[in-house]
């Protein structure tokens, strides 16, 4: 993308109505627009990380086994009223009635929808197990809207939802899509930690929020340091495979036997027996949810299945709820100085930027040119005709996770300058080997 | 994926509540399921044939030079009021008050806010022309909603909006969309037509609808075989590139010059003057609008950039349509037959099915399994224990291009069975053999 005719609209000043870090530097570096209160337009370079995130979370819902569908967003009360929650849900449920005065909803979460769609469906428990998962566009009609789109109306959630025969069956799906979260966080430069949590209005026994650590995230965490230690990606030996009980069940042991706790919860007596070197503080921000609730839904949905024996059961259900569009700020949080945002590399919107100092100057156009074309469309080329200074702080703000530098007297002996974005460094090399190191 | 486990629920029967051909196709071979009149939840067979043609109509917007954003569904009434349309829309609109007593509505089409996006953030005519798409969900509260995802009330559509300094412009920017869109429905396998059309609720003074043929169409229409024998993807001598002005004329030329017309507005006397062996009859549908309405937004709102002079301008503006989730039932209304789905390559579902005959049988299991691998997951693995006569009928319901059947003798020799969905060829070959052809 050529930034002279790129739809990033920057900001020099810090808009007034941004309280946290990652709202001001998204509106800054030109990532969204809001349109109504909590509710934003995604520019070309938020969207780019917004799918970026979304592939993420997509992929490690495919390799834990879950099926995409896509439920719509406009829900019938008529679901709602089936499983009894339509009044609890209160205020923050948008509802509409349509032409036809028929009561309907903005969905804030479909465990009515995906129970309805499987009730149709399966029939037998030779079907099962099912993890059903969708990524769409959620509202929930909150009172103060803020801090952009960390706690936005309209906002893109993954949510996962997993049916099972029983218990057991269910206490696995449990255990593998908690991996698939611990897997999915890793691959965007986040350290997570899974915490015991409360149930709210989804309802049900067992349920782990998901905190990521960024230091200005809303709530003080204390946890054990083995939390930033284990590599959930690793296949090899200590690694954990979603489909051996005998992996997810030492991966559940690991994640649960170790301290960890918000503020809210945080129990003294508990952490003053976790070994001092292994204490570890910070701030976090909640990114996920995933919730075990058995037969609340399919009992009163009457949603059934036959059994090995014939005879009729409920299905056990639990719930896997991640932000997409929440993440977006959240990694920010997590990865930003005083000069802007640093991407990690696996959810950038761009692997460069590269800065023409001098458009106009045949050396420099010809290399930058050059250059642009090796990206295949995965660069963004800034070919404005503004100072030097305003490029680089502009590249420094949108937090690509390389700059490559192309100057006149460079480009006249065949160099350029390539900085990375995290540590600062900057190497003198060639357009060849600044290719190479960026991979 | 395992069909044993997929979330794909075929029907036997052919719903009741179904009239046209896509619809009973889509349900019963469990591409979609209806939560609400109008509304569907896409299912993992149709949601890849939803995603595929999404990545089509993408990647012909941004070769076209069109950038991607996305606006949210819940738009502010205000703005609609500012464009004067908030009245005139009627009770197609979704009307939604928010808990605060706000005037919201689920966006139907989005040329005011595009507007506002564009006023607060261009202010030069340096950074024309621009285009603007994005590919969200919309909501029409029609008063009958029928025809599956034909005309649904709840819809994916890609609009793309496009922003010059002055008409020349404006007419370079709609031509260039125009052969976008060609492109896009050649990618798809469809033949299709470009006519003059009424310009409705968005305005303005040029439009066109884009019409394919199929033979199950809505409406019937007429046309000079011209339209079946340009090649819109061939870049050599007569194609066409977007970066040509010249081209560009050369092809809206060509498209505007032919006679083309939809029962409605069927002219006897034109179609006379048409050679009778380049005149060809038959049924279409619409599946994409575009428009050019010059400053009908951009005045009222108050969208202004400084032209050349220094003084300032009111952009000229386009809308470009497409119904993404309308296309997956237009492209089966093109292309099936008395046993289903044909798929295209380029959108099927999966790139072919494996029949497993006999399931249990280890020469079959182990052939399969080694097929199945090398689709890397661009394969639908048929590994029920059901009987081979309905493994061929819902293979061929899907509509894969290719099936590859397994059976006991083959798997003994070495040998499956190839068979192509579109001509019903059959033939015996190698596993290897088979893969290289399928490709």
């Amino acid at each position: 993308m050529r930034l002279s005719h790129a739809f990033i609209p920057t900001l020099k000043e810090t808009p007034a109505e941004a309280q946290i870090t990652s709202h001001r530097l998204m509106l800054r570096a030109g990532l969204v627009r809001q349109t109504s209160a909590g509710i934003y337009a995604w520019l070309p370079l938020g969207l780019r990380v917004l799918r970026n995130i979304e592939r993420i979370v997509r992929e490690e819902q495919d390799n834990a086994g879950a099926q995409e569908i896509l439920m719509p967003t406009i829900q019938p009360a008529e679901l709602w009223k089936e499983s009894g929650r339509y009044e609890d849900y209160g205020k923050e449920m948008l509802r509409i009635r349509d032409r036809h005065e028929r009561d309907m909803l903005y969905g804030p979460t479909n465990e009515e929808m995906v129970t309805d769609l499987f009730r149709q469906s399966v029939k037998s428990y030779r079907e099962l197990p099912q993890i059903l998962y969708h990524i769409q566009w959620k509202f929930r009609d909150e009172v103060r809207p803020r801090f952009g789109v960390m706690r936005g109306r309209e906002f893109l959630m993954k949510d996962a939802y997993s049916f099972d025969l029983d218990h057991a069956g269910a206490v696995m799906s449990y255990r593998k899509m908690m991996l698939a979260y611990m897997r999915t966080f890793q691959r965007m430069g986040l350290k997570a930690i899974p915490m015991e949590a409360d149930t709210g209005p989804i309802g049900g026994d067992l349920s782990h929020e998901f905190i990521i650590l960024a230091p200005t995230g809303e709530s003080q965490v204390y946890y054990d340091a083995a939390f930033e230690e284990i590599d959930y990606l690793s296949g090899g030996a200590g690694g954990f495979s979603h489909d051996k009980p005998e992996d997810l069940e030492r991966f559940f042991k690991q994640m649960t036997s170790h301290y960890a706790a918000t503020d809210e919860k945080h129990d003294a007596a508990r952490w003053d027996s976790v070994a001092a070197d292994r204490r570890r503080e910070g701030r976090g921000i909640e990114v996920g949810h995933i919730f075990y609730f058995g037969t609340k839904y399919t009992k009163p949905m009457n949603a059934a299945i036959a059994g090995p024996d014939g005879k009729l059961v409920h299905p056990e259900m639990g719930s896997y709820g991640i932000g997409v569009s929440r993440l977006v700020g959240a990694v920010i949080e997590a990865s930003h100085d005083d000069n802007g945002i640093i991407w990690p590399d696996s959810v950038a919107p761009f692997k460069a930027a590269i800065l023409n100092l001098k458009p106009g100057d045949a050396a420099c156009d010809g290399l930058c040119e050059r250059l642009y074309a090796a990206f295949g469309g995965n660069a963004l080329y800034d070919d404005r005709s503004d100072r030097a200074g305003a490029k680089f702080a502009d590249a420094d703000l949108m937090g690509h996770p390389w700059q490559i530098v192309v100057g006149p007297r460079g480009a006249a002996a065949g160099t350029v300058e390539l900085k990375r974005r995290a540590t600062g460094e900057r190497v003198e090399v060639t357009p060849e080997e600044a290719l190479a190191r960026i991979g």
